[in-house]
């Protein structure tokens, strides 16, 4: 093996360039020795080469023209970390025709137009590193694409977007409503001004439409995922789950049965005992369970410079290795290896229990009338507890049903709304874990 | 890339084995999909050629003779699984110099003798792998050799025996002794005839050498770590613990601080609030904190056929990848990147937080007695319950320390036990996450 170095080029120095650039800088020494060849951040292009990172570069490392990187014939690999869709999809497909390897952090990208990079990545027989691009420095990727190859993968289950779990950890915890904890994790940095993606689900259908598209060989599915945000959670939800032994969080699921996959991001009630209802605030986890492996718990910070860094120079070594022993292409990209007779299950179809809150008058025969409706559409309740006791008003009543049919569910609550005896839209929320756990925890 | 097959060798039918010829077996086809080449079982080699596996094998493939695998010019990967050092260790070594990869899950052999193990691979240029040697399922040495290159290793945490911490969770849930517990895993399959690597902490020292050599580029160092095993806690101990907020687990400890390692087996209390002490039953996690990544969970089954059969899998994968594309080698072997600063601390010179518990009679001046011993060995009391008022008997004190030596609490434990207000010898316990506890939650 040669000893000359690897030679990197980084575009877009944000936070998690300046952790990239970091680690690669401060450790340099110990790679070379553990790799036995050095790796070398050759430039680092940005638009701002003014403001501090807190790290200080060699001279001239730093440039405003990617264009540099792009043609520079000595770099081997492009660190992609500007994020969004445009340019960075023009510079990862202008690189790859350039011959050099990727890595990338950008799950909105390969999740949204990942199969025109990946299929340009083959032809052009270059390598994609994204480890990065899902939970930070929960290694997820590498976990399902090689520890797992054994395994035929059933089902994921991962807290995947820190800003959505903060918020619901300091409603859970302080019982304030949403906006009040949106607005508090704004100040502190741990939400973005435009916080959409975090709080819809986005980000998380972003990353679940990568894992599942390595775990089940599916094409890239963003646009098929059900996506529902945690904005209509309340205090008084938060609550009353904890009251069954429940605690809300926003979960991208992804399952396998026969020739089904159901893919959908929501909140959702997991049991108390379950390990992964007790990963809180900024941190991520992932349930993933394999035919053979069983189920498994990957628990880590989801996102921040180091962190997601770490994972960045993982990959970066990854290629490295595969470069300098010839082993391009050691790995499948995404989408390469479809199963064509995998479907995605509609969401109409998926059968889950059900969480529900409404208010309805405290009068007799209110109950028979509500659970008449769901019994005719074949909804059983397991359990129930009315809230106060009020003639004039409206009283809360909570339920949790036993497993249905979301298209059964979704027709129920339309005829209760419509009931004149119920006032507000009834709350639901769907429950995993209560009658398949699976033994999670 | 040839399409022509990798050819396998499996020496040891027993769990792991018949589960990684079951994977092997049953999803021949999506790997070799997957890979874009087969894998092969040649042949399996074990003494008991009758004992029915519960797996049908091809005829011909089960053979009482390891030579035949040994000296098969045509196979290309041999699967160590018989377990224990010899004979396993000459069949590596001769394998070795057969020209064959290797895959084994033999952690008490790679512990002991691994040195020439790794010397003979590196001399031979041939690669060993041995996810399924830690934590059967839980993907660890692939997360420490790969995920976390970048960074710099500062602490393991591990539940890695899943005999021992059944015991304990079911001493936890049940309030039964040790002994009852024992009888009882033994009559499950859980604990086996003879438990001592089990319960002695043996085994997950076993363990621990491997990933804290792998961590902190020590060498093999078994013999080095402090190693106490779970059979004198008691349920009192248990309920004591819980009524200070904590949960006793059998722990694998590593840590760095400046040149310095420690290594240690042995039971510990840890808050209950942190995610490892829900840990329950015969499953495994490993904290690992990286000073980029920060610090992460790997949670997963720690044993079985089909678990660590999927580890041993997958190292067949990686090898049989690195042998395609002519990257043997890739990664190096444990203890080829030694860091000669660095030592192994004395167990005497730890410093923890401790968990006391002592018979004393309930007489005045007892305590500032024992009070004053802790305090002139530089211990000091941080909480403290008597437990009872009896004139005539003992009564039980239990207290928690701040932050003691180890050596400091040996001599005070000592003078202590010699006081004749004192019957029975003390118990302690060391504390984890009480005031260093690092975010591990």
């Amino acid at each position: 093996m040669k000893k000359d170095a690897i030679q990197i080029g980084i575009i877009g120095f944000g936070t998690v360039g300046a952790g990239t650039a970091a680690i690669l800088l401060n450790r340099q020494k110990t790679l070379e020795k553990k790799l036995g060849f050095p790796i070398r951040i050759k430039h680092i292009a940005d638009l701002d080469v003014k403001r501090s990172r807190g790290l200080k570069l060699p001279k001239g490392m730093l440039i405003k023209d990617s264009k540099k990187i792009l043609y520079d014939p000595e770099i081997d690999i492009v660190v992609e970390l500007i994020g969004g869709i445009h340019p960075a999809k023009e510079l990862i497909i202008s690189a790859l025709k350039q011959g050099k390897h990727i890595v990338t952090a950008n799950k909105a990208l390969l999740a949204e137009s990942g199969k025109a990079i990946f299929d340009t990545a083959a032809k052009c027989g270059r390598d994609i590193g994204y480890e990065a691009s899902v939970a930070g420095s929960i290694p997820i990727i590498k976990v399902v694409r090689e520890s797992l190859i054994g395994n035929k993968i059933t089902s994921i289950f991962g807290i995947i977007n820190g800003t959505a779990n903060y918020i619901l950890t300091k409603m859970t915890e302080e019982g304030v409503e949403f906006a009040t904890v949106l607005k508090e994790a704004q100040s502190l940095g741990y939400a973005e001004a435009d916080p959409t993606f975090d709080i819809e689900g986005v980000d998380s259908a972003h990353k679940l439409t990568l894992m599942a598209s390595l775990s089940f060989g599916l094409p890239l599915s963003f646009k098929k995922i059900y996506t529902e945000g945690i904005t209509r959670i309340t205090p008084l939800d938060i609550e009353f789950a904890s009251e069954f032994g429940y605690r809300i969080k926003l979960l991208a699921i992804a399952k396998q049965v026969d020739n089904e996959v159901e893919l959908r991001v929501h909140p959702t009630m997991i049991p108390q005992d379950d390990l992964i209802s007790s990963v809180n605030g900024v941190f991520n986890a992932i349930y993933i369970e394999g035919d053979a492996a069983g189920a498994g718990l990957y628990y880590g910070r989801g996102a921040g410079d180091m962190p997601t860094g770490s994972a960045v120079v993982s990959d970066i070594v990854d290629i490295a290795r595969n470069i300098k022993t010839g082993a391009v292409e050691r790995l499948q990209g995404i989408g390469t290896s479809v199963n064509p007779a995998l479907r995605i299950k509609k969401m109409e179809d998926i059968r889950t229990c059900y969480y529900l809150r409404m208010s309805a008058m405290d009068k007799p025969g209110v109950l028979s009338k509500i659970s008449g409706i769901l019994g005719s559409n074949n909804i059983s309740i397991k359990s129930m507890i009315q809230k106060g006791r009020n003639k004039e008003e409206a009283v809360t009543l909570v339920m949790m049903t036993h497993e249905a049919r979301e298209k059964d569910m979704v027709r129920a609550l339309k005829q209760i709304n419509r009931l004149s005896i119920v006032s507000d839209k009834t709350m639901y929320l769907r429950v995993e874990g209560g009658e398949d756990s699976n033994g999670r925890h």
